[in-house]
């Protein structure tokens, strides 16, 4: 039979569709071909990207050149420009504003890889590194209010390009998604005084029925409500509400956990295309008690539809807990 | 310059890439080829699906035979069943119920065609008075809550067979997005005295910016915070919140205008992979002055990725004013 499960943070309802359950190796997720030619992203081709804002690179070198590790720069086709005000204006009854906002992309390494998982450890660190850098810069502009960090990857997943990277849009609104999570987390703790996503956490922690795997400082599940085969979000054990207020310690564990969850689900669905976004506070607000960042994965191998579109369900044919036995139970090879 | 546009009746944010904008034949459906094979689709396999609930037939005919223009059958692989009780359990701190519903599938002739513009008009409306037949008949039901009507054309539009069909899921529940769309359209009411939908036909009619076709009883615009290229929406001129109230003669017409919309935008997109859905009323709620039933047609040709799933937002590169000019000017081939 299958069920109904609503996420108790924003009360989206999933159905499980238990009697349709497939394994992995049901998901044909198509194979992508290298696409081969030019890369503006690899390594000696830094003058054709627009100049670089932030980087990781060895010392003695410069800007723009060779040398570096991870290179963020803005994007070259930004969907919102960094100029001028955002004048809110009424067109009739609809309500418009100026395209304002930042773009930029991170380049995670100088090597042509699709995939950020086979680099070390500390590289994989120094990228979750420059995501706090420029999160915490862009802040200062106190035009904008929020800062969404994503990763596409596989032209199913969005990426234009198959060198690895991820990206940053800054927008001068709360987006609306981030807003209903804020709510509902917010309803939650008037409620019970208590942070629903710790709730969440503690109630996971007590069995292993969703749990991928668990590392000093973080938890990765497959969550009750998964909308999608194989999602999975990584969320810190200790309750805060800022990804950019994580300590170094606490980054370089999430690179371990982060590395290996996504090699699990590379290993289970044959390099799926995917996107994973980190959910986190509002730029300029104090540390939240009710609100917990986090890391939502979501591997592409399944299509939305008109039903999905139309009532705001997901159909999800893989229940989260057949995904989490057998990403617990299927570890990444070693390096 | 980019710019943001805000939907009048849920305040979704649209991001119109203005400086990306893209002509029609930017966009590279990919090309489907036919799979050939066995359909069960067709006439003469009609012991191949579920046992009909619904046909419209020769006289003389009888049910799960030839004979038949359009039939309705139960989905041989459904998402929810509709035996038993919803059962609202709790699982901790999570909420369940069973998979409570149906899950309805219009085969919208017996011919194997891809898509329904090549039937006459008079064939067209047998399809939509198919759908209001089956709302009603499936709202007696006591425990169902809402039904939605959609359609999925192309494997990238989700659908799995392709002989021209569309679908009707019946949920214990309203959808979220239902919800988000009622309570929006309740909130301008309760402030405006005035259904936000007739205003957007109002403003939508005062110019030709985005209009796409207009006919006795309907009108066909690109909406103005459109979250795809090429999304066109229908809705009734006279205020009406229930699909199934629809007229004969209004169905007739909406026939008319589908069928032609449909037409345009298989020539403008080289026959994309599409999705339709009815938005219509919840169950048993008498009409309602603050709601307007309406179908949203969205193209899909470019892909959401990390940015849409984590803020909400849409990037749309092709301006609605345009796809509605392209759309107006360029009128499908007579029968």
């Amino acid at each position: 039979m299958p069920e109904f499960r609503k996420d108790p943070v924003i009360g989206r309802w999933v159905i499980i569709a238990t009697e349709r359950a497939q394994r992995p190796h049901d998901f044909h997720a198509p194979k992508e071909e290298p696409k081969g030619g030019f890369c503006p992203f690899c390594e000696g081709n830094e003058k054709k990207t627009p100049a670089e804002v932030y980087s990781i690179r060895r010392p003695g070198t410069s800007p723009d050149d060779p040398g570096w590790q991870v290179r963020v720069v803005p994007n070259k086709f930004p969907v919102l420009r960094v100029e001028g005000d955002v004048e809110k204006r009424a067109h009739g009854m609809y309500d418009r504003m100026r395209g304002l906002g930042a773009h930029e992309v991170f380049i995670e390494t100088p090597e042509h890889l699709t995939t950020m998982t086979p680099l070390p450890d500390a590289h994989v660190t120094d990228i979750l590194s420059a995501y706090q850098a420029r999160l915490i810069d862009l802040q200062r502009d106190g035009r904008m209010r929020y800062g969404m960090l994503f990763k596409n990857v596989g032209a199913e997943g969005g990426a234009s390009l198959e060198h690895t990277h991820s990206q940053l849009i800054v927008t001068p609104v709360v987006p609306r998604r981030v807003e209903e999570e804020l709510n509902g987390a917010r309803r939650f703790f008037d409620y019970r005084d208590r942070c629903v996503f710790c709730d969440i956490i503690d109630q996971e922690m007590s069995s292993d029925d969703r749990m991928v795997m668990t590392t000093d400082h973080f938890v990765a599940v497959a969550p009750y409500a998964s909308r999608f085969p194989f999602e999975t979000w990584i969320m810190p054990r200790k309750h805060q509400s800022h990804f950019e207020h994580s300590s170094r310690q606490e980054i370089e564990d999430l690179a371990f956990i982060l590395k290996r969850v996504l090699r699990r689900i590379e290993g289970a669905l044959e390099n799926p295309p995917l996107n994973y976004m980190i959910h986190t506070a509002p730029f300029n607000v104090a540390p939240l008690d009710h609100y917990h960042w986090h890391i939502e994965i979501i591997p592409r191998v399944t299509r939305t539809a008109g039903f999905e579109w139309g009532t705001g369900f997901y159909i999800n044919p893989v229940p989260p807990e057949s995904a989490a036995e057998y990403l617990r139970n299927n570890p990444e090879e070693p390096d």
